[in-house]
């Protein structure tokens, strides 16, 4: 796409011409990942995933047309995957050949995105995917990233053809700066984590370019496997919270959360395995964490505080006589370019240092609108798995504020798992 | 793109903003089946390619700017696989899984194109490629689109706005006719062949897109690795004139086109056993035949007599007693739809037909251009191998208009060969 056509293609998109998701390469690389783990450990498990809207002051369902929800989301269930997107994936080989496996392939093949239910309480918006796990794991990020941005477009529908321009063009001003910044600085290595809440398809697309001219091999990759795919960038993702969540809720058993672990080191090497230790707290889960655990490659950072968090898997990492400076830590919560900065610094020469930047690559329009100033900006939503096999599902995380499940749950996981090194932040994005 | 922005698009190419050849997937497929095996049977075999104008009416050198096709050359050197191209590569399973081994991989991952060597006597363009077989061998294709795209775009800086315009109209008004022509048939399976000598780049997307609309599941693939890749077709093409050529220079054995099957057998499954039996003349071919190739899928009918040449496979198959309905005949000599529909229904019922169609899809501009009638119009023109370690290659073919290499070693070869069956047609495109 060129340059010269971005604010009237955004334009025609706002116009309604084009569903936000058009491919089912655009998602996340990790529901692939963990969507051969599911298929292939648990093709059975009824799982139920819900839209989670953490930022109250968002009035979603007051700005989005549900009419054009509810095409969009039929629209993303015609789609398949076509035969050069299985060619890509069985060829792919930076995690090691035939990473998938024919068996997760033919399962591809046949694919079809599972029914969702939609539906309006209030000013609510109601969207939930019941069904087979591996189906319905599918719809996470499609589900948030069609959201994200037909928020916007409805929005974008109220601004006059210059305010339009005026946005467009301060975005892109703040990305640059933001860009210039973490190329001067010298020593960050980051990667594009932020299809989710994106501002839009065409949105990322720019935001990539972007950054792949400006940081040139200091941009090591994407989430998004459509971008991966066609820009030729490395498919960065491994495992994520549903797996300890959906995992615990069956067995009930503290021990879980490593069992499962074995189970991914038996499907994938090396470079796949990046821990997550946070689902029930980071304190217990290394407190409590097999030694074996110090061969993988290092773990990621999604709640907390990122210092601590650090320091205390280099505490344990040490403990276990393991040289931190060979492991790698990949921040990836609600970060922006001082924060990496910050932790850059902190960890330089200490242990390796990766960044997954979402929400603030791919939608920072904070103060950007001139007259939508407020509603214009990037907001807190999820899609999280809330029950398997009819039992609900829990995340007590490192922060306070990003735990979900059910009030009774979470004091009962609380027991068992404990609070320890728990903390409250304020969740932007 | 847009259909919208096709006229403006060539207009900018044709303005020198864009080499003709931008990727090194933009090339036929069956360099990649061949490569493989001359990469894995004659790594060391220096050969020289040559462009050769069968055409003597077309000005070539007049017209074509030599600065441009230097850097548009120089622009496909410095061209390498992308990651994902090679993933694509990898993860094929149209011919069965793993067709390409790591070897191969391997080799492409570091390929960068051979050097060329251009020059011009009077009006007369000389160009050649000269090195190992499995580098040299990758010209092919992509030098013919290089110079077949840049002649017209030579031409079209000449047109005014107005008669530009009505030359695409016309182009497409015909393609247009065609492919509904062809679809009213309703037996022709059709696939693009058209990469060599198209009109362009851009014009080959339009053309592919025109006939998928059109003739849906009947236009079966495309023999452009870059437009299968990008539009998920089937990519189609197995193997060409160059094997026995090379292979016969350098053994001076009858025998030589045989070995080669077997050998090629060794590599590839039933998908890709299409042989290729007009090199030496096709009567010779069967008359000495082994009778293990019954078993190959079928032939390639690229010169002399299309229905002579079918009546002949299907005398020899009935001769070991095979059924000729379980066959294949491909046909792919300068084709256009009237020539096609006489060859379908000729066959029908009697062996399976399927067409390679080329020139005549890609580049179908007679009588388009208003002003510029006589010089804007395909014309013949292909890339051949002419030398093999120092020895002259040779092709006689079933039209003795389409023999290639120095009269007498072609009065050589004719000796050995034979000239039964051979005739002379004329050679349009």
């Amino acid at each position: 796409m060129k340059r010269a056509d971005l604010v009237q293609e955004q334009r025609d998109n706002a116009a309604g011409h084009a569903p936000p998701v058009r491919s089912l390469m655009d998602i996340d690389f990790y529901k692939f990942t963990m969507g051969q783990f599911i298929h292939a450990n648990h093709p059975n498990v009824e799982v139920v995933f819900q839209l989670i809207l953490r930022d109250k002051t968002i009035p979603l369902g007051e700005i989005i047309d549900m009419n054009e929800l509810e095409k969009s989301l039929d629209h993303v269930m015609s789609l398949r995957f076509s035969r050069t997107d299985l060619y890509y994936l069985r060829g792919m080989d930076v995690y090691g050949r035939n990473m998938f496996s024919e068996e997760y392939l033919a399962f591809l093949k046949e694919f079809r995105m599972p029914a969702y239910s939609l539906s309006k309480k209030g000013d609510e918006i109601s969207l939930t995917f019941r069904g087979p796990w591996p189906r319905v794991t599918m719809w996470e990020t499609i589900a948030l990233a069609t959201v994200s941005e037909l928020y916007y477009r409805s929005l974008m529908r109220r601004m006059s053809e210059y305010e339009l321009d005026q946005t467009y063009s301060a975005a892109k001003n703040k990305l640059y700066k933001k860009l210039k910044q973490l190329r001067e600085n010298g020593h960050i290595l980051v990667a594009d984590f932020g299809q989710r809440r994106r501002h839009s398809f065409v949105w990322q697309e720019q935001a990539i370019g972007m950054a792949r001219e400006i940081l040139g091999e200091r941009f090591t990759g994407s989430s998004n496997t459509w971008m991966a795919f066609r820009h030729d960038l490395i498919p960065i993702g491994t495992n994520a919270h549903e797996l300890p969540m959906v995992k615990t809720a069956l067995s009930r058993a503290i021990h879980t959360q490593y069992d499962l672990l074995a189970e991914w080191e038996h499907l994938y090497g090396l470079g796949l395995r990046i821990m997550l230790p946070d689902t029930f707290g980071s304190e217990q889960f290394f407190r409590n964490a097999p030694e074996r655990l110090h061969a993988w490659r290092g773990f990621r950072q999604d709640s907390g505080d990122p210092i601590s968090r650090g320091e205390l898997y280099i505490r344990w990492l040490r403990k276990l006589g393991v040289d931190p400076k060979e492991k790698l830590i990949i921040f990836s919560d609600g970060l922006d370019v001082d924060k990496m900065t910050e932790l850059e610094s902190h960890f330089r020469d200490r242990i390796k240092v990766a960044f997954g930047w979402g929400t603030n690559f791919t939608n920072d329009f904070r103060d950007c609108a001139p007259l939508h100033t407020e509603l214009f900006r990037p907001f807190s939503m999820v899609c999280k798995v809330v029950e398997a096999d009819g039992r609900p599902c829990v995340k007590l995380s490192d922060n306070i504020n990003k735990a979900t499940g059910p009030k009774s749950e979470v004091a009962r996981y609380l027991k068992i798992f404990g609070s320890d090194g728990r903390t409250e932040q304020s969740v932007s994005v």
